[in-house]
């Protein structure tokens, strides 16, 4: 029983929590916000600030895990460039944090994090392989293969949104053509509902949305919930190529189960039933199906830090 | 030191060798017709015929290891079923081998096989993360991740020919459509080539075949090899489908090395020069470039061979 502090932040907000035990529910947490815009030592400062404020009396054996947003290199502990942290380039994030906590520091990409978090302690548990793939604004992944998070040589592996699946499909936000994320993911799925409203198409959205250019994916969501047409066939249509993608993946990985989190995911059947109709029919073998269970997250805002607990324990 | 039988078999022949110790030349081998058409009982008995040919006087500690098109069980020992093996439909072959040679046997797709050779002994040396595409009639592979064959749930893993890169592509051998199979395989490179020809495209092929019916991707190379804009152009082309296919691969499992084997692939820069163009150009980050080759295979025909022999060692 090692015990633990784990921080997750992003773009917004920096979360930090105490995990004293083998156990799920920290027993002291804290969420500030990043203030991303003051550049990277000074977040670094705030990351400080917030470890401090869940840390316990006594540091004997501590561990730190960090969950941070990619491209990062969890091996140098270096957080490479971000898109939604200014000024971040080449950080050395860990050895920051441990010279100033004098105890061992591990991070990882958030989606790698909470996948190994789903796994040990969510919707994972009792499975060596399995695809986690996290659908929000973007799209993340994470994986485990014969019960070991994949990393590859540089800790960069599980990319799972930025994979082409249409040839000179739309601009994704990684600045490359066709990726899934520039389908599927909550930004992709609000921009292509309104082009398609701006072109005239019926739907109660037009009615409640002033302006459409504030449309997200989250009305969508509720406009779909209520039955609306236009929601409807917007969220299918991402199923169906989430459902594709991950056809792919399954022949890739042959996962015995594949977990979907993320805000966009929390649309429930809507958007997992075309996932799982078109997944079995892009299969090309009945024996990948044998036992493939797609399930929802379960660890919801708390999987990149239990997730950093599990990798701090690991390491 | 293990005395291993490795077994390499297709559609259209069978292959066996001896290796008494883990060196890569075998010192006794034998390859004969697989006569597919006489069904999987008759195989299998040739199969025996081949084994014998080359075991040694000695059999104790021996062990046999068999490279099998997919896909399979490997860790039943099913074959489950195979375009190119007629009657073959779970197929419980280790056992049936096992019985008539009462020693431990075990199988793994051909593709993940040669991964696994040229890992251990050819063009992977020294890497612990490699992608191996074997481009021949169709395509397949075979993954290493953090030193060890990536199998999946089932060992149905490493199927990456049969991902989907093209929306509504040309339809695949086994039946879905787009899948980079249907794209950049020596029978899609033809059929591309031939359907270009009928147009009415201008090519020294023209001058040469007679019926482009007959056309293979062996010509193709030829005349790009000759000079022949045409056939040049149909090579970058699928170059260019591959190198594409491999970035989104990158992200996946962030390789420090990638290696082409098969048929095609002996095509050189003529095909290598676009795939690293594409690939590179198609990357997030340049973290994922930092040491990654693009290499041939070594092994060429024994890498099915040597990876059962690999295989049969480790297990």
């Amino acid at each position: 029983m090692i015990p633990v502090i784990a921080v997750d932040f992003g773009g917004t907000h920096i979360r930090a929590a105490f995990f004293p035990s083998e156990i799920v529910k920290p027993i002291r947490q804290t969420k500030i916000r990043t203030e991303a815009e003051e550049g990277p030592y000074a977040v670094i400062d705030r990351i400080e600030r917030a470890i401090k404020s869940v840390a316990p009396a006594d540091c004997e054996g501590l561990r730190i895990g960090i969950a941070a947003p990619g491209p990062l290199d969890p091996f140098q502990g270096i957080i490479l460039s971000t898109p939604n942290l200014p000024g971040w380039d080449h950080i050395p994030l860990t050895k920051e944090i441990s010279n100033r906590f004098n105890c061992p520091v591990v991070m990882n990409n958030d989606a790698n994090l909470a996948a190994l978090g789903e796994w040990k302690h969510g919707a994972g548990r009792g499975v060596d392989d399995l695809i986690y793939l996290t659908i929000s604004t973007g799209i993340g992944g994470g994986v485990i293969t014969q019960g070991r998070l994949l990393l590859g040589a540089h800790g960069l592996a599980g990319e799972l949104g930025h994979m082409r699946v249409v040839q000179d499909g739309p601009l994704c936000g990684c600045g490359q053509r066709g990726h899934i994320e520039s389908i599927a993911s909550g930004l992709s799925i609000a921009k292509i509902a309104r082009a398609r409203l701006q072109a005239g198409e019926a739907s109660v959205m037009g009615e409640i949305i002033e302006d459409f250019n504030e449309l997200n994916a989250e009305d969508i969501g509720k406009a779909a919930q209520k039955g609306d047409a236009f929601a409807i066939s917007i969220i299918e249509d991402a199923g169906k190529a989430i459902g594709s993608h991950l056809a792919s993946l399954v022949h890739a990985f042959n996962p015995a189960r594949i977990i979907l989190g993320g805000g966009v995911s929390q649309l429930g059947d809507l958007l997992f039933t075309p996932i799982w109709q078109t997944l079995t029919k892009e299969i090309i073998h009945p024996a990948y199906l044998q036992d493939l269970e797609l399930k929802s997250a379960e660890l919801g805002d708390h999987a990149g830090l239990i997730g950093a607990t599990v990798f701090a324990r690991q390491h």
